[in-house]
């Protein structure tokens, strides 16, 4: 067995280098051989010294000379030894005349802080491994479908653009000319539209996009998005396309997608599972029990039902009285009282053994039957039921059943397959939302630039409240991952709902407005959140986690303390200067120490 | 013949739409016919109504139907018209039935800056056509060679990055922290490194970098490069996986790359073409005559000769006496006194008519004809000739070779054919250059982690200057089209470079250096300009051609008009204000105004 080794230096914990770059070698035999018969597609070998990667020998290559790169995993006293590279491990005997000085392999047992200190140390993991190269590979599956065998055009747009309106979240970025600013983009939305207008009927992009939210949970100041747009389609078209994309790109070693996906209406989800975003890998759907309770003597229920839009609603738990303790229940009343504001109670139809609740025995027997007939509950089933307005009952109920699965597969119940990916579109949204700091205005549901479903075009003149848009958006195992719609492409009918409805100031969009007025084909996209997508195709607990240099939650890098304290000097090119807080007088001290590591 | 046509909205100028959509439709001969005999790889129609695109429709496609979307390029009196898209021309003959409002083409000639304001208009011409679609394919077959072929991985690196050591040109973004910024980085070198360190060990992106210039012609402040890093590779690694790539991903209706590339030595480039750069389509290289007129007459020779660097170079003008006048003549005189404040004199060694040359009196004999033999001099020939310092002399014949170039080329001589693509490696540069400002110090000449070259080691402990490095530049006609080198993979090395020769703040780059501690493999690597890469396969005539919203020479979107003033509220997050110059009180009042377009 022939082996000869060419070693980078070695490693030890995060201390000082004590190893060298070593060369070892046994025998002679031709590694022409190897090459020769071993060669795969693609070839990680290409262009350098090495043959073979580590995780590739096998028996068959006994008596071939192979040259290995790689970091040293294990050694034993300068004996034998493990060398580790991407690809996986092999064992090597270490010829006795050679003699190599230290070897210890990373640490395992790191702070999430210190993962992303040493990140460059993190990303040896198997794990970080894992996900950086098989979103490499999902994005590259991607590129095919849409560029070879679709005809789209890949075009970066710019990243250095202007304020768009309402922009609060868009980084600024001043120029050499005093006072004026470019702004970082949170998406390609008006180039892409552009390019519609200049006949690139088919773009797309994997496109960096910048959203500056402050300090916020597993959200990145910087994040990429699948940036699609087509001209001369319609929603069904897009979606048709995502789905082959999908499809196309979706990792060998997981099951394959099925399409089409189910598709829910905005209405339909919320009714169903309280949001917009349904985890639709189990059941556990919200039902409306109002006719079944109409006579309730239960006063909470009395009160709901008695108002206009009144309602009561239900979720069954299956087998929760088997999974589920008492502490548990108290602990969602509690939970939907303090989020929510609302009372909610379990009730047990068909429970042998009964738990003391005060509804069960307000309860009438037939409506309890009927309760058990609408809602097919089973021995051991509890309901919870809450009352109140429609939306309202639905979204606090959609939070419960989210809830009660994490608590019923931290009781052993497998409720939600790992292995398994529901995809669901969901469409008809609203096309606009009363504003929240003015309820008697309208903003935009998502962006003013979404057009409205063919069927309410009237109402837009009438009642634009309840104009339906035909935005979709793409979810899967509860997260949004994706979101687009057919745009409008009739200049006038931008201007309305620009300056009559959502009383915008028309001319920051003056170039959009003139593009539309020279003649666009209709039009529509989509943006997948990359990231995220990644991060659920990986099973990774955190889009950090598929993501090579992240920034923490409060949007530092902690390996090269990015943002920094810079000289006044260098300001100046810029024409700005820092408006120190009133009670932050010390910290512009820093300005004489511009580099000090964060603490 | 059987045409139905989905019109979009039809343009007029640069007016408002006087047209609408409009259906037309003559016989229903069935469709789909041609999807199933006409199926292509890519398939442009497919998701949308259209059957075919304009430019493919065939005499085989008589008696089918077919649907097209287009724009209208021309009509004849609600008769006759001509559709266009992405992909060609189709006559339509319209239904007598059927009426179109109004239909104008778009204007051919704008200036510049018209082009650049009404971009998407612009972006329908064939050429903007042409270049980002090649754009679009020549980069995803590199792609297919990077990632399919030889198992490169891509990863996305951190545009909010931090300010760099010697930064000057990096854009600042300020934080929601008061006092701390984060800097657009102008290349991902710092983490494709990291990327080695962390067993990333073939990485590749198409990185969107950020050089604050100002204002500069032909270059913009956002670029893209094909950015490249490798472990466990040498130069010659390097360079033929960029040969391979290259030959891969080059268009088809070119000629082929020819591979392995020539090679030149910095010290031999500048010598011979006076350049690092050397456009190597045409030949006139620099020749050195110093020995044959050692015993000149000639005063500024003799000079020249006298002083211990000195030399005297030529180059020789084929047929210059038949294609240059004498004020051609007289004007490279004095493009080379004015530039260069160098003296350059015209000699024709073999010329039968002869123009009143000082020089050619005071030139001997056996000089003239050692000239002839050293230089391979013919009738018609021109010689310019210069003396000084090596450096120098050679700098200001390299530039005259290609204003005599274009000279020649403006009077009808094919110099450089414009088929050829001429690539050429540029190799052994020096690793550092004496400080502008203070030529006792040194610098980097292009980063302080290019390695030096192996056979130098010792110099850096003795004569730094000397020292040549592993750096290595990729031109192409002339022009840089990208550069690289192996990286110094040694903590040690990296310290003693940086702290005792470069005397830079090591702190800045502490966690690089760190990394290089913890182990890093040796490595290299390579960033492709790709806009000039695409301009030059294209033969754009400038960058601006080749990127869909490229930027003015001042870095004005001159369509969006950004940058663009803010409302001094929408700063205050950033905890920055404005410093307005002195004299531009003026401007300031912009603010109350903060939209207004360019003038």
């Amino acid at each position: 067995n022939m082996l000869s080794c060419w070693l980078s230096r070695l490693c030890r914990g995060f201390s000082t280098p004590t190893g060298r770059i070593t060369h070892l070698s046994r025998g002679s035999l031709s590694r022409t051989l190897v090459l020769s018969s071993q060669r795969r597609i693609p070839e990680f070998s290409s262009f350098v010294a090495r043959t073979n990667t580590c995780g590739e020998l096998r028996s068959s290559h006994l008596g071939q000379e192979v040259t290995l790169c790689g970091w040293i995993q294990y050694r034993r006293q300068n004996i034998f030894l493990v060398l580790r590279d991407f690809h996986g491990l092999v064992q090597v005997v270490i010829p006795q005349e050679e003699v190599i000085e230290e070897v210890v392999g990373i640490k395992d047992a790191k702070t999430e802080a210190l993962r992303l200190q040493y990140r460059y140390l993190d990303l040896r993991s198997f794990q970080m491994q894992y996900n950086l190269r098989l979103r490499s590979q999902m994005v590259m599956k991607m590129r095919e479908y849409l560029c070879n065998l679709h005809g789209f055009v890949d075009i970066e747009t710019p990243t250095l653009f202007k304020r768009t309106p309402g922009g609060a979240k868009e980084f600024v970025i001043p120029s050499r000319e005093p006072g004026k600013f470019y702004c970082l983009p949170q998406s390609p939305q008006q180039f892409k539209q552009l390019l519609m207008v200049g006949g690139l009927d088919r773009y797309f992009q994997v496109a960096r996009c910048y959203r500056d939210e402050g300090s916020r949970p597993d959200r990145q100041p910087e994040f990429t998005q699948i940036d699609i747009e087509m001209s001369f389609v319609d929603q069904t078209g897009i979606q048709r396309l995502i789905e082959g994309l999908l499809q196309y790109s979706w990792p060998s070693d997981k099951d394959p997608v099925v399409v089409p996906f189910p598709s829910l209406t905005f209405a339909e989800a919320l009714a169903s599972y309280g949001t917009d975003k349904p985890d639709t890998r189990f059941g556990m759907k919200i039902i409306d029990i109002s006719d079944v309770l109409r006579n309730t003597e239960v006063g909470f229920l009395q009160d709901a039902l008695s108002k206009p839009q009144g309602t009561v609603k239900a979720i069954c738990i299956s087998e929760g009285t088997k999974y589920l303790k008492r502490k548990d229940l108290e602990s969602i009343r509690k939970f939907a009282a303090d989020h929510f504001n609302q009372e909610v109670l379990p009730v047990f139809p068909k429970a042998s053994r009964n738990w003391n609740s005060p509804v069960a025995q307000s309860i009438l027997e037939e409506q309890r039957s009927g309760l058990i007939r609408l809602m097919e509950i089973r021995e051991d089933d509890v309901v919870l039921l809450t009352a109140g307005e429609h939306k309202k009952a639905c979204s606090v109920l959609g939070k419960l059943r989210l809830e009660c699965a994490d608590l019923l597969e931290a009781r052993g119940l497998v409720l939600r397959d790992p292995t398994l990916f529901s995809f669901l579109w969901v469409v008809d949204f609203p096309l606009f939302l009363p504003k929240e700091e003015n309820p008697g205005e309208l903003e935009s549901a998502h962006h003013p630039f979404t057009a409205p479903h063919p069927s309410d075009i009237q109402l837009l003149y009438t009642e634009p409240e309840k104009v339906r848009s035909q935005h979709y958006d793409l979810v899967l195992n509860g997260s949004e991952i994706g979101g687009g719609s057919i745009r409008i492409h009739d200049a006038e009918l931008q201007r309305y709902i620009l300056a009559t409805l959502l009383k915008e100031d028309v001319k920051l969009l003056s170039h959009l407005l003139q593009a539309l007025d020279f003649g666009a084909p209709p039009h529509g996209g989509i943006a997948l959140g990359l990231d995220r997508l990644i991060c659920l195709v990986t099973g990774a607990p955190s889009i950090r986690d598929v993501i090579a240099f992240p920034k923490s939650f409060k949007g530092h890098d902690l390996m090269s303390n990015a943002p920094d304290s810079l000289p006044s000097e260098e300001l100046k090119p810029y024409h700005i200067q820092v408006s120190w807080p009133a009670n932050s007088e010390a910290e512009k001290s820093s300005l004489n120490q511009p580099y000090c590591p964060e603490s």
